[in-house]
């Protein structure tokens, strides 16, 4: 009977519609996020995003493409399934139980799977916004180190003992990264509380201007000093600063460190708990 | 035969008045969101919001306009998605899959999202509230020092070492702005437990007025003098405080610091711990 | 045809219906919400709440007023869009997908919106319970200090270092007003182990007087010896305390603890420290 | 035409069956809360709450009046709002979106408005189980002090500085109250690690007997001498208690801790730290 | 017309048949219930849950009246809800709104209520599970002291200072009981550094047992010398433990800590500190 | 009529089926449970969960079964109440309020029972992986000592002080077992700054290979010595190990402290302080 | 009759068609599976993931089976579970109960089993990153030692006292491993305040140099003298640090320690108290 024929046809011929449909919606998702993906990569979508620009391109055009593959790969998923689905009830099949079987494996799921959308989500933002890239010293909360790797999922960074940790990006409420564009030298002195604190900046002024001299290729700026900035019962501390190159601020606070350090024992600046000692 | 001609163009002119109905909702929403935005960058709509004063108008308008873009997007996307699962409809398409796999994959997503949300609403929030501004001196909780670019999602700020900190504007519980009107310089001192109190205060007010006076320049107030702030085992502690013009309060304090220590030890008021040095 | 005229013109006229339907609701959810905030306002709904009768009607009113403006615009919001929805319905469209899309964004913005919420439920009820005015001096436990303004979202308090705080609502789990009627000031006077308790709190007390007696405008009640409060290892801490105006605790606290103190060293009760140097 | 009479007639007949169908639920429920909140103020519905004996029935009567009039009003909220809706569709509504919205709304502000029904949910326990009355001195975890009042959503402290705590009750997980039948009075007394223990305890507990004769009024127990209770590398504590009037505990522990230092001092027994001091 | 009898007796019919079929499962229901608990009062349930042997039957019986108690009122309470509902949709009352309400209101609540269920399910499980009883010391976590009373939501405890503590039983997540079975005293005496480890343990070991001997009655083991505990740069701290009756290991303690001290001290053991001490 | 016989005999037709499918269903249920805990119990299925190859046969059946017993009566219940509802329906009863209900009850009691099912859930799986038995001495983060008993709900644990804990299963976060395999002793032993650390660390090593050699029963392997291990302002820390039979470790480590402790004062190594105490 | 035959012959047609279906399925689901899991055992998914190179390749398709294990587990099991639930339906069972059963249950265990759920997706990921092996030293913020065993739930680490912990993979939010690739000895030496710090560096760094002569085996880079790092108010940090094989950082830094400090003590470098020591 004709009639039969049409009656196995019809749904073949949906099949193949629903099909075309999906490759087509497929394919203009793809084209959308690589759109946006290289719109981010050649920066004109940074308006929305907080983006610092000393990113170079090279990076920013790599990582749009690392997010752009993870996303293809979730739309590609969710449309085939949909479509997938589509075609099984074309079939006379009853979608019920397939959708709420769905239903209940997404929700229950979804509340397991929390900390991994979470960890990737973290991670395309971080990409995107370029927070942090390999070689960076950084201080994720939970570890704080030279940066080795940075994935979609985690983030790898070795700590002065050497030891290699995987951070995962879900984690992070708040990035420190102390390489970027310059640094500063902190030094903080303690003296001690009957000694003279004019005299003792003033040498502290001289014999830093000496050091910073000897450090140039590392220094970005002048040596600022700030003054007596704690008092305890036992001790004045005084600070200086110094604004250096990115990653140079810790050898050159050490080097200030030791040298004013000496210079004040020289010049007889009395020690913090000497002050009390019986003569 | 005109039937199924009516068969086919109908269904296609559903489609066409789901689109013009599309594009009037959406320059509907953009109207509503420019006039709010708008509304609040002209400062009207400020009742409802807690918006201190003294913001610029350029700032506050651009501003406006940022929040305008996500909101604008945000409006398109939902409308447009609405549409084009009607205009499936219409081509006979069983949508129920399609609503299901959104449900699941929103609540999936809405379950991992929440920070993603929290970020971009906390960061609408802080810009229209105008809370802070690039160049201030801020304490976010993550991390605390100068603001060096607000967005949507996080805000950057460089800490006293240099270092930069990504925060994401939803972990941020209070800021605290340094940099708002004013300052207080708090200087608090320790003195010996048996040192003669009124004295000490006599000495340290005159000092500081002496030390305000040279920085005339950073000081919007006079000295007030608080008296006997905490009196420990060991010392009493006293404390002085000036109005300061915003950002200058650390300079202030540590010039008094070092002036008013200076002139009690020249006074001969006891040191905390001298007191009880065996002699 | 008539038929046809019938056919465009009843969902006109359900169109209509609905619209004449949703003016009135609205009137009436107005009229509600103004009824129960003027209820407020003029203290007739108090039983309810909590709330403390030193509010003063004006403030009472104003705090209604944007509270009340508040509910307004969500009651407002809400039946329009219910209103929008059935309208469309009548025209023929197929109202399921864009139901659906409300529940999935209204649940994934219902998670990441829920701090937003919780800040306007808990400022609502702030303000209601009028828990604090502005000029109060408040702990909310991010910050504490004088309140400068009082929001729906967030109040803003300025701490004793001039720092301005934005605290969200939602995140003060409990408040501490401290200029509430009065204050108390609570001196703690640590003194040696081996010193004589009696005589001590003799002095204490004749000198608390004195010092009561010249701040009289400062103070509410008399002075309250309390006795020995904490005994370590090497001090006995002496506790008095005197009810006073509210805000001058603290000015009557340090004028307190100095004259004590100064009164114990004349008359040689052993200080906490001196009691074991080697003479 | 009768028929359409009917027409008009039946839907205006069948919302005239539910208004008096809601109102006679209304009274039901009005009812029942009615018998289990006076259940509650008679006492007989205690053996599921956890209730001490010690309330006075008019304050139990009182505090089951305010939940139950705050639980009637939530009934009839929640009664002619079904009511409405179900009129609604006797009139033809289409009430899919409306129920839709309530689910939006309802689950949106779930998620907000936990802490609130936290609150209200936990004061009204509170209320139920009589856990605290103004006038008790209370530890509530965020706040600690005298209780001014007690509402359903937050409960007011005045600490021992004079602060007023609003705290929310719902943020309470356990409540201390010192003023409940009887106190202790815990003294602790730390002597020197190389003193005679036993002569120290004797002579402790003398005194002890000697001051508890003088404060007849609020002891209610004889001293209970506890002995050694603790042996740090400096000192022995050795610790008494007496059991005291409710809200008499802290009075008669820093009589006592005086009285018996004192003793202790006059017999010689050695300090803590006075061991060690050079002679 | 018998048809319309037919039509109004036939509803009334049904709901007869469900308020019958609701009270045959109400029956079951509650005889279920009876059942499992008195099972569980009669120790045949006991492997599925964690019960020590030591409850008296009495006891055991009575919780489980209370327990089953609230269950029954919980199973009759859904019960009758649900055949309510049902009749109503027999009258030909449109019962979707009751259900969304349900809903709605089940899920907001349920948000909110979290609390609520979590503090009566603990309650049932430490009541079936008989973690401890009236007059045992516990442990709570959140308070600590003597049980004075056992309920389904709260659990109260009296503190050493004899504030009453309520505590939430959801709030526990481990239960500390001091007098089940047994208690141990453990006494730590530290002494000097170089202090002759072998003879101070010898010493200990034998004043020891002579206390113990005088404590005969609160005591079920023997001395245990465990040797040298814990070695810090001033003192070495030396350990012994005795099994006590449960509720006495604290008053052995201190007879053994003093008695053992004062035996050192007069053997000569070095002091911690003394060791140090110019002489 | 026929006719009416096959109407009242096709609906018990049809529950009579669904009781039948529901008891093979339940036999079938059952079946696989008893399959998987018996493969569990015979370690077939081991793969899957990391379970350690110490436990004896005897206990691994033990516990399946008591796991199997748990998840059979689980299944009961489940399919039992499917078929209810699906009898229900076939005698013509509307199950859409019931469904409703057990949704909204399973909703609100999902969020509240959270932590019973993560209790039985964590008990099943710590049985099933056999992290610890009784006798065995771990730290479940919220008590430590010896394990008394272990349920599907708690673990009962006693400590040092014969305090029995009852920590719920699901509050564990990490199991640490200290009597698995073997135990390490690990000594460590300040020593003066001054001291000759290499001569400190022959005697230690000396001392402890005597030591080691009368506690031979207890130990496993050989003294490893370390080093300095610790280098602070006072001190050097020498530490040095041995592997002992499980549950051993603090009895060794204790006579090896004092050993080498008494040692190194023979040699006369400078104890920690003494270094710096005048002579 | 013959109809009765098809009305038979039907269903039965159309469970067997699910049943070959559901079988087909599977085995696509299956193939799938294996596809991803040997292409990340051979490497070539690695760009999505995040993992070092390190791992050998047999380990890597050990875990690729273990994984794959587990998820073809789970996909059999929800395939014939939505194939049974299809069959029911085609014999004209009633579904919906069972869907909605197996929703409140999806959703009641979703809450409940979270943690399981997210310690095996932890797992799963852990594997196939290869974050560390057996026998590796790692930190899990939990515990901390050697690896002993790596399952898909939990990872068992050895801690240094020989306390097995089992540790969720869930609750680990960052992981140390300390011998991947190599470690580093970082040595801080505090000296005396007054001390001279470049005579020390010097000392320090001639000193270190032989001994890392000496341990040439273990270490695989230079001697590197970072110089003074911390200032405190009695002593001066210096630190040295030098790279060294994996597992190997902690031996070496012991004996760089040892041997830098006894030759600071031998040139007569301060100590950092004996300076303020009377003489």
């Amino acid at each position: 009977m004709p009639h039969t024929v049409l009656d196995i046809l019809k749904p073949l011929l949906g099949i193949l519609a629903i099909l075309v449909g999906a490759y087509l919606t497929r394919w203009l998702a793809h084209r959308l996020i690589d759109r946006m993906t290289t719109g981010i990569a050649e920066g004109r979508i940074s308006s929305l995003l907080h983006r610092p620009i000393t990113t170079t391109s090279e990076r920013r055009a790599q990582r749009a493409r690392t997010v752009g593959s993870l996303l293809r790969s979730v739309a590609s998923f969710v449309i085939y399934g949909i479509a997938t689905i589509l075609a099984l009830s074309k079939l006379g099949i009853n979608i019920a139980p397939i959708l709420a079987s769905a239903g209940v494996v997404g929700v229950a799921v979804g509340f397991g799977a929390q900390n991994l959308i979470k960890d990737f989500l973290s991670g395309i933002f971080m990409m995107l916004e370029d927070q942090y890239g390999v070689g960076d010293v950084v201080d994720l909360g939970d570890a704080a180190g030279t940066v080795e790797m940075i994935g979609l999922r985690i983030t790898t960074v070795r700590d002065i003992d050497g030891t290699l940790w995987y951070v995962r990006n879900g984690t992070i409420s708040a990035v420190g990264n102390s390489t970027q564009r310059f640094g500063v030298a902190v030094v903080d002195i303690p003296i001690g509380y009957t000694a003279d604190v004019d005299r003792a900046l003033e040498i502290a002024a001289q014999t830093a201007r000496v050091t910073v001299e000897h450090l140039k290729d590392d220094v970005l700026g002048e040596v600022e000093l700030l003054g007596a900035q704690e008092l305890s019962q036992a001790s004045i501390t005084i600070r200086l600063t110094v604004t250096t190159k990115p990653g140079r601020q810790w050898a050159v606070r050490r080097a200030l460190m030791a040298d004013v350090k000496m210079a004040l024992d020289t010049a007889g600046i009395a020690a913090p708990l000497t002050a009390f000692t019986p003569s």
